[in-house]
């Protein structure tokens, strides 16, 4: 059995990712693949049970290094228990949210030393990298204005500022520009279908799905 | 204000440390010290919450390498909040636990690369070292035992098995040779009395603590 593919959706608040990603799941579950749906932080029990200590309460409980090392603990259970058996078995796994976000909102915009972020990619991602992510990239006060009229939106993020959701769209830019073999960039200010089909024209391009 | 001194108990399950520390904190706070007694995992509110999804539920609820990342993410806020204030402003803390258990625990026995926990120590606790640590050591099956006899002991640890309680004594023996300006050992086997006097006897020769 060949190794599944494995897709992550980065970007700010209020892209659209989630939307999207349902999309593109019933996409390739239509072409007859395997998907398992994802997120993070979370993804697994243990990894849910982590997420809800680093949301609960006020922005400032934990600091942006606590942060980091307890959004890694998550991702290391969900990797562990659910994205390298998927992987392993030959299914699809599209995460919404992966190790960028943690870059681009603990490091970029919370200020953690980069090298420990380097750190922890090496010992905890491991070999466990996404084949392709995709940036769902849009203007800062237009995904802000969104996610606030989002019913019942995690605000936790959201309440930092404009100037915080700047240097994370910068952040996330960076990132798709220093590895293009592995990020795409998408334009999220379109119609929920226009976004589809560059989606969809982007993982066909990259990972030669026939559509 | 000079900076405070930094005690860090180790050791395995049922070394009485935890009395100990008690009697070494009434001996310091006597000498008119400002004396912060504290534990890990915990010692501050957010790291007693992760402590206590820790240590909830099933021994192997949580890979060796997920738990090193929870104990340190505790470990940072610990030191953050509770630790680095402490000495800052002179007081002396003295703690039940700390990174030496991570080495031995998640590490020796455990079997989390050495270069991840090395790696945390470097980026996590930065300068905050101990200043003296004390290994309480004694056979394994008496520390079991003793352990064991304990009311409402926390049985995660103790449940494990021989051979990985010797590979826990073996590495807290270890670390106390490799850093021996650091560390000292402490013969737990003694009577209560005769165990205090010899934490007395090495807290006043290595620190120049004038009893």
């Amino acid at each position: 059995m060949a190794r599944g593919r494995f897709i992550t959706f980065e970007g700010g608040e209020g892209a659209g990712k989630s939307t999207q990603l349902q999309r593109l799941v019933a996409r390739l579950e239509a072409q007859g693949h395997e998907v398992v749906a994802t997120r993070e932080p979370g993804g697994s029990p243990g990894a849910e049970s982590i997420r809800d200590l680093v949301l609960r309460g006020d922005a400032d409980r934990w600091s942006p290094v606590t942060e980091t090392l307890l959004m890694y603990a998550s991702r290391r259970d969900h990797i562990e228990r659910v994205i390298r058996p998927a992987l392993a078995r030959g299914a699809w796994v599209v995460c919404d949210r992966f190790a960028d976000s943690t870059r681009a909102y603990q490091g970029a915009a919370g200020g953690t030393d980069p090298e420990l972020i380097k750190a922890l990619e090496v010992h905890i991602l491991e070999d466990t990298r996404p084949d392709l992510t995709l940036v769902f990239d849009l203007p800062t006060d237009v995904g802000l204005a969104r996610a606030h009229a989002r019913a019942g939106a995690e605000m936790r993020f959201e309440s930092k500022g404009m100037a915080f959701h700047e240097r994370l769209r910068a952040s996330f830019l960076a990132i798709a520009r220093a590895e293009p073999e592995r990020c795409a960039v998408i334009d999220a200010a379109g119609s929920l279908d226009a976004v589809e089909t560059q989606v969809w024209e982007t993982v066909a391009e990259r990972l030669a799905v026939h559509g």
